[in-house]
């Protein structure tokens, strides 16, 4: 940690910080410059931080040089982690499809959905159960109904499922029925829930916040490791900027930068990232070209009404065709679709 | 609601969606145009937001007219709204401070801290028992413990007392001990919070979410209320923005279109909001200007050790330069220091 | 253009305001509704904006239907427009790699480097003459010299040559020597700039602004458009975003949004996008696989002096190899390398 | 300059780097830690930068230490710079409003607002003449009539004009009228305007670019200061943010950061930084209290023409209400209404 001190602080000054960074078992150095005193502390950061130098009124600021985070680096661990939803896994050679509908509404329709999505090459179903609204006068989700149903459906139509859980106090009952997890982007900074399913046996799914820095998506994923979990799937799903074209602009940079500083798998969901049906297949063939490890796609939730449809969401032919049009860049990044 | 279809829908494609829109007891528009034809649908946008326009392959954009709030709305109630927090009035002609220490760490710390803001003039004390942060690695407060710390002083030196509470299963423990439920930014869009918080019988002081619009706070508001508890004060603490000169940027335009748009009281954290100290007094006074009812200040954890400090707290020293900074602000503005 | 009224708005009122549309010649519609009166104005919505309806002390909001912009427009022009730099087409069927030093700074560094990036299949050379830099203690570029070292080089190599002009006054003796003119993403909104490069008889290189919305560079092209060039390729190379771990957010979704409603080409520039040279070839095929006709690299303008290098270049080695990992995605989407 | 090595570099590459910074006449400091190499360099970090030490493979990431401008900066001159629009001075004990129509059409709209700005207490009269829009089809301004005649209406009111200039060849004609010449938010990174304005006798009123950070904003008055010319009066109009509900999020932070750091004096734009007539008088009041200087309002350009008013104007009355109420503000701020 370097720390600029104030160009008012003095020698003395100076040197009874070093003393008290010395206090703390870190390498304390003297740096006099022209115009200012610079500090520097070496050792774990994390001790540093709890000295919160930052605070001191004759500190005009601190620059940390390690990275806060520790479990989710590359630095300590080089190779890709592969983590296995069930039976199918993500993060290695094999390029994972994540599809299922936005809600779970009942059992014809998660079915339908299921059937199609397979057929085109989905790997994994996904589909809400609970589902966070902004507002309280959106539907909610059907909750442990549409649980069951859920799993009903990935077992008739052989996938693992992943759906979101909101309250620290639901992880149990949905690591019943599910077999991963997802923490959505509202959620992301949630640290309760991040240690409740830290604390559980499924595989999670960790959306980025949609104000969330790469930094701060990594340290949610080492909250959960930390509490004990160490299968975290991170997901970009678009942050919030002043464009207002799409719904969220969809950061594929955090994509590459993830894969850099991470061992975790990263998938990316170019549904709610764009919120554009038109633009889902553009986004998705540039998130495999970004290095992403799969995809998490919607899939119209009732393809009966015409009516009822998010502006986001693929029918099942576009699925399809989604599918088709994406193949030849899997096959580009060296990869193919995960069995 | 206005729906304008794109170019190649007909007016057979037109008619057949008026129906579904009359279908619903809505009033419909047709407006054929020279290069689209524009729909109208009049009446409870509410029920509108259900047939899912937006999502119909046929639409290019929807655009509602009426706000999606309608509990919060100042349309719903022209006159201010006051909420006690016990013996204080937010929201009145009285100017309240709330003031205490970023955590509470122990029985001294705590009491000091408190003897001093009273003393200065702050009439509501605050403090975190339990604390949300970025890194697993920090301190996360110490829960009960300090919560009664915090009540006990709140009675020791005549304040009532705010918190923070970070769990739906914790409402009804914090709500023994406090006078008002803090709910924090991270968790603005914690929906099982907010209709946790709406059950309780305390008013609740609702941050903004770090990169949460004026209409996602004010819906964040709706679900408090809508889950039965009326007292909702809102609190600017700064939005996130390219700018890193300070940690977030506080957005007093917020203050002054939340005293358009609602009839709430609105306090401004302006400790936070900056992350700065020197820029707390002068965003004070800023804040008075834009019409807050209140500010929110952090007064430093622990006043005996130099270094353990945080970046934008205040001493007792500075906090009392910073309430006999901005009483003229609360006097131009036509109000007075709560009693 | 969709008119909301306030609620004090009275049908007296209303029909005064859809008198002086129709006076425009525009076709006036009347909505009265259950909470508001809402009116319509049908017609060239260019006309409209001169009414400035949103001014009007009864007017809530004004909603326009119509985009802004004309020429640009795919609804203008369904067919992909091709721009000829010199002999090398952008926005056909070939995939345009422009690249270069970014700045131009003597015979042997510009020869050397337009050498390597032509051998590993760069078809455009672009440097940078007159340099807009952020500090005015920064490096400003040669001038008129690198102008003609630059020509020169182009010359050599065969590879027509794209580079800044930053000031109207320079425009015509820019266009004397180079093949495309680059407007920079600082100048974006400079309209003496862009109205300057609409007379002159070169294509343009135009970059998006660090804060401008896809509309408002839709604008900017149409500026040039309506001044009388109608060769604009449009470049993406990041906005300003929240995130700090890349210099800028490279914003892919702007590449398919652009190609959705414009009929011109896009190319991206993954090295000023990022910032970061590790994130350049992963966001280059994530460029590709948003729809992206080219891309522009800055090649590294002093291959000998290992502490003159920025950030975000490649050496020749590295654009290599970025030529080669890209091919596969530029084949996967059914283009060649412009030859 | 603090220079943080990558875990790869050894320690003769830290010397090989150590060499290079002693050789341009700075004092090196080597740093070896547990888990990276840190290097120093102190002296001018303006000599420094040309290293660009951020490009060197082995370089991890670069710290500055001093802030990049020097004339601009408080350390440099402690005292706040007071400058003279003619005879009414800026940044004095005085308080300074600047006020007028949008753009200037014709003699008796603009002596008709100059008359009633100047009755209310406006000092300064400001319009527009060269107006920078959007949309190629918008009204861009009357040029040099419009120029002339905001000159005669100074005047003839008694009050120095400030406007706009758009390009470097403009700046002798503007100047020849003007007695302030303002660069607009859309130029501020358009250096070869900065220079011509430097190189004028007239005090320049810079605008925020509206994604500019507070330092680009103190780098382009250091541009203008480079250039000979010291009187540079900094202006915050807003930025761009997510934040929809304005049309810019003003961010008064900006204007107490910008007091801290620099001695130049600070005026705001709140009719443009909100962009709704509602917000200016808040955000007027709320900038005192950050510590403006001034304020530049727009008043109507038309007050005859009950539809042709922007969204953010003031009409003469609402002018003559915002003095008033400010009034309390600037008395608290322990200033008075410049004479």
């Amino acid at each position: 940690m370097i720390i600029v001190l104030k160009p008012e602080a003095t020698h003395d000054d100076a040197q009874a910080m070093l003393r008290v960074i010395e206090a703390q078992g870190l390498q304390p150095l003297y740096l006099p410059g022209v115009e200012r005193i610079v500090l520097g502390a070496l050792g774990d950061e994390r001790v540093l931080r709890t000295l919160r130098l930052d605070g001191h009124p004759l500190v005009e600021s601190v620059k940390p040089i390690l990275t806060p985070y520790k479990r989710v680096s590359r630095e300590m661990q080089r190779h890709d982690t592969q983590i296995d939803i069930s039976s199918v896994t993500v993060g290695g050679r094999g390029f994972v499809v994540m599809a299922g509908p936005c809600a779970v509404e009942n059992h014809g329709q998660v079915n339908a959905t299921a059937a199609a999505v397979r057929e085109s090459g989905a790997r994994v179903l996904r589909g809400g159960a609970f589902k966070p609204r902004t507002s309280p006068y959106a539907f909610q989700g059907h909750g442990e109904d549409a649980l069951k149903l859920l799993a009903d459906a990935g077992r008739a139509h052989d996938m693992p499922i992943v759906t979101e859980v909101v309250d620290p106090a639901d992880v149990e009952l949905v690591a019943e029925h599910a077999d991963a997890l997802q923490v959505g982007a509202r959620n992301m900074q949630n640290y309760r829930l991040l240690q409740a399913v830290g604390r559980a046996s499924r595989p999670v799914l960790l959306k980025r916040g949609m104000s969330a820095t790469i930094e701060e998506l990594l340290l949610a994923a080492e909250y959960i490791m930390d509490a004990g979990n160490p299968n975290v799937i991170l997901c970009e799903r678009g942050i919030r900027t002043f464009e207002t074209a799409t719904r969220n602009t969809l950061d594929l940079n955090a994509v590459a930068v993830l894969k850099l500083r991470s061992h975790l798998p990263v998938v990316v969901d170019p549904s709610h990232g764009t919120g554009v049906r038109e633009l889902v297949a553009p986004m998705a063939k540039a998130a495999i070209g970004a290095g992403a490890d799969g995809l998490i796609i919607e899939v119209h939730c009732d393809p009966a009404s015409a009516l009822s449809d998010g502006a986001q969401s693929l029918d099942p032919d576009g699925f399809a065709r989604l599918m088709r049009e994406i193949a030849p860049f899997v096959e580009a990044a060296g990869r193919t679709f995960a069995a």
